[in-house]
């Protein structure tokens, strides 16, 4: 009868906060992307298109890790006029020797969330300017707030500005990240005026049209574009590619069919099959990063299964060493 | 806080016997999928090859059901050294309309077992001779032993043989299912001899060479192959299609990637391009079944993932009238 341990939302909260060690966690995942032969196949997506809804479902196994996750993310779009949230979801972690079920993360997408913040950061601290203390964010939601305070952990953040298409949501969220970050944190009527002299423009919104153009931009400064992560998601004008003296994706496979790049050559800014660099590559030294205070570097992140199994891999070891969650035997 | 119940497999075991409903959920689930816009994403595989481990992740939206089933199949054909069965897994069911996870079914690939089972009972309902009686069936494992007493739920079945590659495991099996099923059930030394009088031939073995041929069949024969679920495993020798006056497969697009029918488009034994017809029209009515006692008939099961959505939704209907199963807040 196989046993397995059941974590709450509550218990990963406890567990797994968005600090350094998350940051590190997912430093290491893609890291291993890049120097180990990892098997992450495509993400498995459902749509519902009567209800609004979608499905991924993300794994990869990393050679050297115990287990591994599958992770269910469901994304249901009419779910606040239900007052739920439109994101919910859930990690089984897996041992990587006998396929058993070792955990269910029953993390209502909280997991997901702090990995993909932890994927910003180690985008900001392989990319952008050591010494970027201004941020600008697009965006009022979750991650918009997470990313921001991603990058305060790995850059000397200062002062930051939130551009969100609903003033009053950007005013909301600025007010309330100022707050928790201890920074001022202005919103801003225009997003040209949030990226203006920011060293490090973090992109969270689910736009299927540009709202961040390339000559709002200038020398030194970094983006993160995170909110695509669908075919028919799209942040970054294509000319911010082509503008771009580096640009690097999470996974070159995904990007090329679901985040920024392949609008970009759609619309012929870059070409078709140019070997852009992963971040694992940058991490790991076999591709350049940042190579000098002038550039405009560009990272784009679909969201990979290698960080879900690294942070389901760290979740479960610390529940073990707390001895949290409710076991079950199936 | 999202609140499901977690079932477990004694519990499904209880609820789901492999019976006349089981059968008539999965003829359901192939119907909707000739006759209504099911989503049926293509599956989801994970190769873990220094263990010999795979995991492949099914999913399905039938429009009319509440619920999706997503189904994780781990196979890790070590694990009996270690004393654990090869093959595992466990069903989320989803709510279509919120995305939010309805119900945990713990199954060990219990249900697996009963809607793959069905599907069989399914494809001899359909293209079998309604006479049939002598069933001859390939293997000595767990779908052996249901595919048999499957077809009893739906043919006069008096008589049964058995092949294995294991002579030993064979006669196991052979008594075993004897005494289950109250008929004479014969393990046979010779494949050839297992078929030679047979109705109805299911092959469920995971072969990845054929281990039937085309000039054992006689006039009138229908086989059912459920064995092949991935690309390299093979139970029927390619001319056996191009023998077969009717080959329908349970979906086209799996088959011709997992299924039998690759490898006898691959050795040239039939046309690459030819529109088989699936199982759901064949019950639809949009294709014809077998038209004559004379006929071969062939059926190519890979599984899919509507059966997972209706076996699932199946279960979770009836553990709800039983109040079955233990409620858990996430």
């Amino acid at each position: 009868m196989p046993r397995m341990t059941i974590l709450t939302e509550a218990e990963l909260r406890r567990l797994v906060p968005l600090d350094q060690d998350a940051v590190s966690c997912v430093e290491n995942a893609f890291l291993a992307l890049a120097t180990k032969p990892v098997a992450m196949p495509p993400i498995l997506r459902l749509d519902i298109p009567e209800h609004r809804g979608e499905v991924d479902v993300k794994t990869a196994y990393v050679p050297g890790l115990d287990g591994f996750a599958i992770k269910i993310s469901p994304g249901f779009f009419d779910n606040p006029t239900l007052g739920l949230p439109s994101v919910n979801g859930l990690m089984v972690l897996l041992s990587a020797r006998t396929g058993l079920v070792e955990a269910m993360l029953l993390d209502n997408g909280y997991l997901t969330d702090v990995r993909t913040a932890a994927a910003g950061a180690v985008a900001a601290k392989h990319l952008s300017r050591p010494d970027s203390s201004i941020a600008a964010v697009f965006g009022a939601g979750v991650q918009a707030a997470l990313q921001l305070e991603a990058l305060t952990l790995v850059r000397p953040i200062r002062e930051a500005r939130l551009w969100a298409r609903d003033p009053a949501r950007a005013s909301a969220a600025a007010a309330r990240l100022s707050d928790r970050l201890g920074i001022p944190v202005q919103a801003m009527a225009e997003g040209r005026a949030a990226v203006a002299g920011a060293d490090i423009v973090v992109t969270t919104t689910p736009a299927d049209a540009p709202i961040l153009f390339a000559d709002w931009l200038s020398p030194g400064q970094h983006v993160t574009a995170m909110g695509s992560d669908a075919e028919h998601k799209n942040e970054l004008e294509p000319a911010v590619l082509a503008r771009a003296d580096l640009y690097v994706a999470d996974s070159l496979k995904q990007v090329r069919r679901l985040g920024e790049l392949h609008h970009a050559i759609a619309a012929g800014a870059v070409p078709a099959d140019h070997a852009f660099p992963e971040l694992g590559a940058v991490i790991a030294g076999q591709a350049p990063g940042r190579t000098s205070p002038d550039q405009i570097t560009v990272c784009d992140l679909t969201g990979t299964g290698v960080q879900d199994t690294a942070i389901a891999t760290l979740a479960r070891g610390r529940a073990l060493a707390a001895n949290a969650g409710t076991v079950f035997d199936a």
